[in-house]
Formats: C-alpha cells, sequence, structure tokens
C-alpha cells in the first residue's frame, strides 16, 4: 500500500560570526527542528553555522538546496554591513537582488516616509522573484526563493513569523517519539538495546542520552517512528527491558 | 614584520539525532568555540550538526578534515548502538577500528574488572594509532587521530575534558573583542557602522546585534581583531559615532 505522505527533509543554515564566535548560544535550530516535525512532518537533516562571508553563504546555498527539499536561512536580513543574506542568496541562484515592491511599502508605511532611510530600505531587497514570508513583530519580511525560506536571527522575531513559512511547505510524515526515563547508566543496558532497534531497524530509530537530574544519574531512551502502531511496539519491549533489569523508571 | 602566530582555524561536527531533532539543546558549539579562542587563539569557521549516520560521519570527517586545520566532533562516543562516531572516523580515514589499551585499561580500573562488560568496553574501541583525551569526570577517554579530536555529547563532561585538549593543539593569535551596546536600532546607525567597518576593512570585523533587554531595545556593536590597537582605534570611532548622534551608551 503506497502512503500519501512521505518523509520530508530539509536543512538549517545559521548564517552569523556571533553564532560561530561562541559570543551568541543559538536557540534557533531547535525551534525552527521542533517546529518542523511536530507541525509540518519535515525532519531537518543537516545544520550547518557559516560566517558573514558572500562566498562561503554562496556555495552553501547552492549545495544545500540541491541536497535538501527545502533549507531555512536564519540571520543576515536586517539593515546593517554584515547582513550579506539577500545578496548572497541572489548571486547563488544568479537572480537580481532588488527591491520588492510589497516589502518596500510596508516597510514604508512602518517607518513613515521620513524615517524610512537608506538602512531600512536595504531591507526590501531581495533575490529576484522572492516570496514573503510576513513579519507581525518588526515588519521587516522575510523571504522564499526556490526551496530556500529565508528568516531574520533573533529568536523573538523569527518564532513570531514562522507560522507563515507553513504555506509554502509541503507537509510530511510527521516522527512521532515516545521518551522513557530510566534510573540506570548506559552500558547496563546497552546490548540489549541494541537488539531492540535491530529488531525495529527499518521502522524505528531509537536513541539513548545520558541525563543528570537532582543529582541522580539516568538515561532517556528515546523511540521515533512515522508509524505510532511500531512506536507503540517498540516502546513496550523497551519498558520489559527496563523491568526485566530491575531499573526504576523515572515519570517527568 | 612577520608576525609568529597566525590565524588557526577549526570546524565543529555535532552528531547526534537529538540535536538535529531539536530535543536536545546544543550547548557545546558556543563553549567549545569561546575556549578555543580564549584559550588556544583558535577560530572556528564552521559548525555541522549532523545524524548518527556513518555514511554522512564519515563524508563530513574527510571533508572538514581536509578543509580546516582542526576538526572537534561532539557526540556518539558512548557505549549504546547509536554511539558510532569511533568506528565511522576510523572508516573515513581508513584505519583499524580496535581496542586502545590505555584506554582499555583505564576503564578497567574505573568499572572493575566484574563490570567490565560488552558495552562499556566498546567505549576502548577507537581508531588504530589514537591519542587519548583524558575525562576526569567520567573515565571514558575521549580521543585525536590525525587533525580530529572526539569529544563526548554531555556538555558537563566535554567541559570537564576541554582542558586536555590543550596540548595536542598549536596556538594561534587570539582574537580580542569590545562590545559597546547602544540604544537605539540599527538602521539608524547602518550607514555610518559600514563607512567605520570599510575603513578597517582588513583588520576589525565589526557586527551589530540587536538586543531587548528590561523592556528596551538596543544594538550591541562587537568589533574583533587579533591586533589590539587597530581594536582600540575602531572601537574609539564607534563611541563617537553614538556621541554624535546623541546615543546612549549602555554599561552592562
Amino acid at each position: 500500500m503506497r502512503k500519501k505522505l512521505k518523509k520530508i527533509n530539509a536543512a538549517i543554515l545559521i548564517i552569523g560570526n556571533e553564532i560561530l564566535s561562541g559570543r551568541t548560544q543559538d536557540k534557533n535550530v531547535s525551534f525552527i527542528s521542533n517546529w518542523l516535525n511536530s507541525k509540518c512532518g519535515i525532519a531537518v537533516r543537516e545544520v550547518r553555522i557559516i560566517p558573514d562571508n558572500e562566498k562561503i553563504i554562496m556555495k552553501n546555498i547552492i549545495i544545500l538546496s540541491k541536497k535538501f527539499k527545502y533549507v531555512f536561512t536564519t540571520g543576515g536580513i536586517g539593515p546593517t554591513h554584515d547582513d550579506i543574506t539577500a545578496q548572497s542568496i541572489s548571486k547563488a541562484f544568479k537572480v537580481k537582488y532588488e527591491y520588492h515592491k510589497e516589502a518596500f511599502s510596508i516597510l514604508e508605511n512602518y517607518y513613515g516616509k521620513n524615517k524610512f532611510n537608506d538602512g531600512r530600505k536595504k531591507m526590501a531587497k531581495m533575490p529576484k522573484g522572492a516570496k514573503l514570508i510576513y513579519n507581525p513583530s518588526s515588519a521587516a519580511p522575510g523571504f522564499m526563493i526556490k526551496n530556500v525560506l529565508s528568516l531574520p536571527g533573533v529568536p523573538s522575531i523569527l518564532v513570531s513569523m514562522i507560522e507563515n513559512c507553513k504555506k509554502y511547505l509541503v507537509k510530511g510524515l510527521k516522527v512521532n517519539s515516545k521518551t522513557i526515563n530510566l534510573y540506570t547508566v548506559e552500558s547496563n543496558i546497552s546490548k540489549q538495546l541494541n537488539l531492540i532497534q535491530k529488531k525495529y531497524k527499518k521502522f524505528v530509530e531509537i536513541g539513548s542520552y545520558p541525563f543528570f537530574r537532582l543529582g541522580k544519574i539516568g538515561v532517556a531512551i528515546v523511540a521515533r517512528s512515522t508509524s505510532l502502531p511500531k512506536l507503540k511496539k517498540a516502546n513496550e519491549e523497551l519498558i520489559k527491558l527496563a523491568k526485566t533489569k530491575n531499573i526504576k523508571l523515572l515519570k517527568l
């Protein structure tokens, strides 16, 4: 039986010296990944963080846009000299970098004609043919060109815009997950875990992640699958494994 | 005059489905980047986050190890089935994946002969010829092979091990930075900022990052350079720009 929905993948390209240098802690990867999976059934399969450098941005856009169904970029679409994402993507796709009429009038309205200076006008410049991703919090829109969606780097603004990406995305199969938290160490269960993973190889992906909580050591076992029945079965075996080994399950 | 130290670069390869899926927020990139710059004068120039997949790990190790002076990997060196970093790196470099004698005895000592099961033994398997990165918090060592240094994914353990990487690294020029925080919006200063950046193009990299703090909007202007005198000069011009524009500086 053919399924109607299939797995759809995406990459995230984080553009910004401030993330690479360690000055700023990225928060967009986990937000975008979670949103794409839960709301659109799209799985992020690669993330790259790169500097504000035209050639490097171009190269990565070309590679990632070929390799993945969608590419999300964050950062570099503001008004200052180091915001070069839109012009770099234009170059990568060999399209003009020009004023987007609607973006221009959105920004002109927002700032008022007198305060609509060159820096602000810059935010209306995009690859020719781009579609807008509206920005309800600070007006300056993101854009989509080919399979690349460009969003700002400031997390609160990005979060406010993400729902406006939805209409451009083909929905895929959602990956469901079940987590059990065990009061044990990984090496105590690694052998049996491996057997369960092998049994469900094609359908369920099982990950094992140590944690430290309130002074206690534990392992979170995360099972992920697009098939809910298979996921449930694998999870039951994991719980059985814990019982057999007399391992306490932690309720969170 | 030739400088004794030069800029040395590195890449970070984050290996782990839990980061890609958004389940876990990565904290290692900013820690490693900051440490490398401040303690070793090494600048991280690219980060990639990839899944626990042998072929993908191999491909990225081959590409990044050619492109950068050092590659730091995090994740995938534990005892469970989804920990495949060491074997994937062995394959990438076409060396044997085998027990490291010293790692084996460290782990055997730590767990005691009776509790040294297969999962735990797995953590002593590494690419042939690897040098150890000692682990003061949970015994299982990381390793270095060629220019690749492999560390665990759990941030607290990684932090405890990072100093033990130092002896394997050639020191480079430290990038110094100065930050001024202005109560303004980016588009108010973007033109003048661009002129200052152009003037110091070769020596100082100037970044502009909006922030929201205590309900107020501001911009952090970060100047970065390996030359302290040049950095000081650029920073003075930035402060002058703020004064000319009557912008309040925020002391943090």
